[in-house]
């Protein structure tokens, strides 16, 4: 006898699917879809449709973008500096940089990084289009701008022995101490790096 | 210039309605959608649309069930003992009830609690239906459990009143100190509770 009938059941394991949902948020989510009006449900299954249908990468920086354009509106946008390139893991960085306001080049996305654990190597990875923009655009910096994870320094400091030859400044994000923590509660490697790049007060 | 097409905007939007998900996890899972198998999303969307289709409440005691039973299946197995009845918030608590394995009752789903802020008052929950079912059916013990929570307790001393003069024995959950616990870290309250309630060690 089950104590939930099979709908549910569905619902709850198409959530527990999702990454940090667990078995108990799932239930405690399908419950409030049943009891909330259908228009929530109804708008959230529509979108999920949606995005499938209607996006797809940019040709140039592979950021994510409307299926029926070429070039996403950040490539499009002509005020934008073409010849600065910050190279990030995934769209999600791309947004987290432009709320920053202050970037005004371009991007490209790699759609990962790598990982051996994982099985991705080089060519799973956007960087051979990368090496294209280098030789098809005219550049003259790009930023690295992975995540300070093992895998993001591992797949940053690929890339620059990659691009090394091509004579083009390459930098990537400082690491030191974030904006409102505690240095009592900083990790050593944190500590140690904001040691490390400690810089000149004038 | 928007940075990210409506339609993931649109999904992410969708996403941050459910409780318990703010801006950061729906932009997450929107993006995990994205790069996931198409099946993933189609099967989230078509369950979300089932599940208002296809489910509806019990008839009797308003957990929920398929749209085409009157009676789930809980109220339909003869094995269970109808004289008992265990009345709760809502469905997720009979899940929770039927995992420990030991009830072999019936149940009673409010569909809510008493709480004057949210301006939910007794007509707005099951009440009737519960008063209904103690004349039309031969009932022994009526367990309360709602929450220990200001509205379940609140609650439960309405039923209690409620049902007083009907003459079945009403019992309620045990509070105290939950297992696994560690006395220094409960509350004041559980402890005043487990004081006050403590048993006879034989």
């Amino acid at each position: 006898m089950a104590v939930l009938p099979l709908p549910v059941n569905n619902l709850i394991s198409a959530l527990e699917r999702l990454p940090g949902i667990g078995p108990k948020t799932a239930s405690r989510l399908a419950f409030f879809l049943l009891r909330s009006p259908d228009e929530i449900s109804q708008q959230l299954a529509a979108a999920l449709v949606d995005i499938k249908k209607a996006t797809g990468a940019c040709k140039r920086c592979f950021h994510i973008t409307l299926v029926e354009q070429e070039f996403c509106d950040i490539c499009q946008d002509s005020r934008r500096d073409e010849s600065l390139i910050c190279v990030v893991e995934d769209p999600l960085d791309v947004l987290a940089i432009e709320r920053t306001g202050i970037f005004q080049g371009r991007y490209h996305v790699l759609m990962g990084v790598l990982s051996p654990i994982e099985g991705i190597g080089p060519e799973d990875l956007k960087i051979r289009p990368l090496i294209q923009r280098i030789h098809d655009e005219t550049i003259r910096e790009i930023i690295i701008a992975t995540n300070p994870s093992m895998e993001g320094d591992a797949t940053a400091i690929y890339l620059q022995k990659q691009l090394h030859s091509s004579g083009i400044r390459i930098t990537r994000l400082a690491r030191g101490l974030p904006m409102g923590g505690d240095l009592e509660y900083a990790d050593q490697n944190t500590l140690q790096r904001a040691l490390a790049g400690r810089q000149d007060m004038g």
